[in-house]
């Protein structure tokens, strides 16, 4: 039987990383099917990500793979993990009111094969209740008020715990969450901001984009950090717009651009092609 | 004898407006080949540009034109312009050592027939001076320190007068026009800035790119002003890099969108295609 | 009261078309909010598009407004159409087993403000019809096999009859309507191709896209006519792909690109910006 | 002293190719850069190119690394190339009277450090020989009529054996070359066509583009085979067009496509990126 399995690393950088690591593989007779390095002279540190094909079964495999990876992963220091291809990330939707996101999330959820499990539904509002039902997800109604604010994130630790969570997707989420859960969840809560970043940070973006007159609109995909808006970016994209659009037409251009730069960061975050280079990120695409 | 005209105007809006410019060209037989119009609900003023075809010569008719139109233009308060298609401006180019915009332009007024005659290339450094003589340019050097500062401004405004300039290009001019010279020839200097404004304003904008890791590079070209890097933008662009990318690809990469969007707002200024609404622009393209 | 209209017309270009019918307007003290002319020496055609807000209600204008453009549109021999801008087009939709196609429209239709309205959901499978039902949307089973394809065609053409519809949208539905009924809906179908047409007409387009090794794979939406493949074209699009992608991630991708193109074509439509050219198309966007 | 090399093979795909490779440069304490691996399910080919500096001469390092490489070439049965990092190859330009393409190619090689040395420029018309002038460039004019078409060529074999050249690039040349002598420069010859192939081939396609009523045009450059325009592709691009555009309008805006696609296609096949997969490339950007 065999497994693919999908194994990313960091480390500093240094000769003979991918020989190391290429010689486990190829000692379980493993057939890459798919590989990327990358050495960043600015961090001195080196990423790598590889998909192997193994004759083990999954659960075996693991144990067995990081056993035999453990004195390549001691030597050179990595910070590394290990998944089979295709395992569905399991993940919280954090939404609002605007349904752009969330629509597009569950609908490649079920029909584009992206490997996340959207095991559950958040809204501090309850407009997008309807929407989650049709998919078959869990709809938790957590509204949020100055007073119930911190009573309301105590309920998002509960279900991130209960549901074993391990992605957030703020999927136009209205709401800051505190500095301690940003922490907390470090690395795993990922953001869609309505401008290109840097630009136009805070609120009413497309105001801003707006009265400036530029000629493109943005989006920005990104990880949370206590930071507010400079988290490390995943992916961003435009669109182009001219005099003739008001703001209203910007937001409703915008929710285009927005769906699918988020949509691709949670695509690759689930896929294990998103790793950290300090506040920066590496994108194995 | 036909002669194709562009007019421009912009207005406060109200009823009426294209009938009453529609008739004055119909009166003289004018066939309208282009026409575009704009109603801005935020400025409330109303923006237009017709090309049209007459049947008269190119200086008669400009006077005939001009008194005919003169009781609408004053009946709606217009800001107006009137000039023959085709008319190539004339274009002081200034540039310091980076060759790549000052190439491209010259290509284009050669051979792909974008209306500016360059009368002249000034320089702060003499490196491209062989480049403006292939095209048969004549090439002026004029150093800047910060001793000569406020004589070299008035070098650039000896060239302007001398030789009868209607607009000036910044084709990566490493130097700072003064407040007063941005005024005095305000909506007739062109910049490129190398960022996506308004992120990374200022000085070494991609490797401020490239320490946020942005996944888009841009260029923006817009009117000088007093204010630095926040005249009105008249076109944006961006490509695409990932991590890969050191701060000097970034540079090589910016180059060709550099490149293109400032030819792009050079060729509109000079087709008369670019209005200006209030700090924004118009641009029929 | 105002209401705001929309109008569009085409005629044999000549001296005076605008000054005439920015005359009606003035006469009814017309405001115009937008608008765009074209004259196209190729077909010797003009094309022109008018919103234009009118202190009138908006059936009672209808007919004082068709009065007054008589004598225009006789004198210059026009094709032209009114409507007022925000009406939805009664629209039936023609699936198979792909929702992307299906998916968008009916979000655009409920979030976007697509100027739509799908009176029905046609499925040659049932697959789709619980997603039409969770948008309120009337679903019709009509299954085609060889034998029953005459009896489908006039099940869809009661349908066009009964629900008064305006537009059919071929939203990847995978049978091919019989010449007699494209004609009959003559620049009323709109189709969405899974090519950059003219390239890999008919079957299979990502396996011949694939075969080619092309750098770019993209969608064409298109009004049907009789000749398969070659109506005209609305609008097109591509997305980027590389060696890495077999002929499955192809058709992901291109889901993608065939959904955005398909909505820009009908909203386009919607908003009555499409104009034929003979076997081209004008689209004032 | 350190080199930095650019190994490139691709063999029959099997267990063992990445760590027998790694295995080699590891034992030159080789300190691998940048790396991509591609296994092609459809081929069952495996593709690889590793840039890694090693502690050597350049000219000692080939040998001593061809020696230490042999044994694993031979066991997998591969196609390989080595070469220096940045070494500039031997290019000669085919050009008629059209300049964007050569002037973007000398452009990028004298400024941007494309790692070419266009050794000659051969115009088949005069024009261009200023240009080949100004940046120090031999120009061989070399007619071609259809009597004299078969010296021609005898004038070109001639001058890539006399010049050493590695790679002709066919810079909007508009003759087609033979069979023979496209078998015998196979894999060594890339062209631009100026259109998004498959669609258009053969003579002005613009020209049919207008009358297929396209929304966007392309260009496309491809390695030379005796196949006209079915040569394996390397590079595509797009540009959106709209009704307004006259085919001379589409000539001029597609010489932008042109350039930057047939730039890319250069700079990538000079740096050792293009695979030949059949008649497919693998593309390592």
């Amino acid at each position: 039987m065999t497994t693919e399995w999908v194994l990313t690393l960091s480390c500093p950088d240094r000769p003979g990383i991918v020989h190391a690591v290429a010689g486990v593989l190829a000692a379980h007779d493993g057939n890459i099917t798919e590989s990327q390095q990358f050495g960043d002279p600015a961090s001195g540190l080196f990423f790598m990500r590889v998909q192997v094909e193994l004759q083990v079964e999954a659960e075996a495999g693991r144990e067995a793979l990081t056993a035999a990876l453990a004195p390549v992963t001691e030597r050179f220091g990595m910070t590394w993990q290990l998944d089979v291809v295709g395992r569905r990330l399991r993940t919280l939707v954090l939404v609002s009111k605007a349904p752009h996101c969330l629509v597009d999330l569950l609908y490649r959820e079920r029909y584009q094969g992206m490997p996340v499990d959207a095991v559950g539904v958040v809204g501090n509002h309850p407009d997008l209740a309807d929407m989650a039902a049709f998919y078959g997800k869990p709809f938790h109604h957590v509204p949020v008020t100055k007073d119930t604010k911190a009573r309301a994130e105590d309920r998002l630790r509960e279900l991130v715990a209960e549901l074993d969570v391990e992605l957030v997707v703020l999927a136009r989420y209205m709401q800051i969450l505190s500095d301690e859960l940003c922490r907390d969840l470090e690395g795993q809560v990922i953001n869609i901001h309505h401008s290109f970043l840097p630009s136009f940070k805070g609120a009413r973006p497309y105001a801003q984009a707006h009265d400036r007159g530029v000629k493109l609109i943005g989006a920005t995909s990104h990880y949370v950090t206590g930071d507010l808006d400079e988290g490390p970016i995943i992916e961003q994209d435009v669109e182009r717009v001219d005099h003739s659009r008001a703001v209203a037409d910007l937001v409703a251009i915008g929710e285009d651009v927005e769906r699918r730069t988020l949509a691709r960061a949670v695509r690759w975050h689930a896929e294990h092609r998103v790793l950290l280079d300090g506040h920066r990120t590496v994108v194995f695409r």
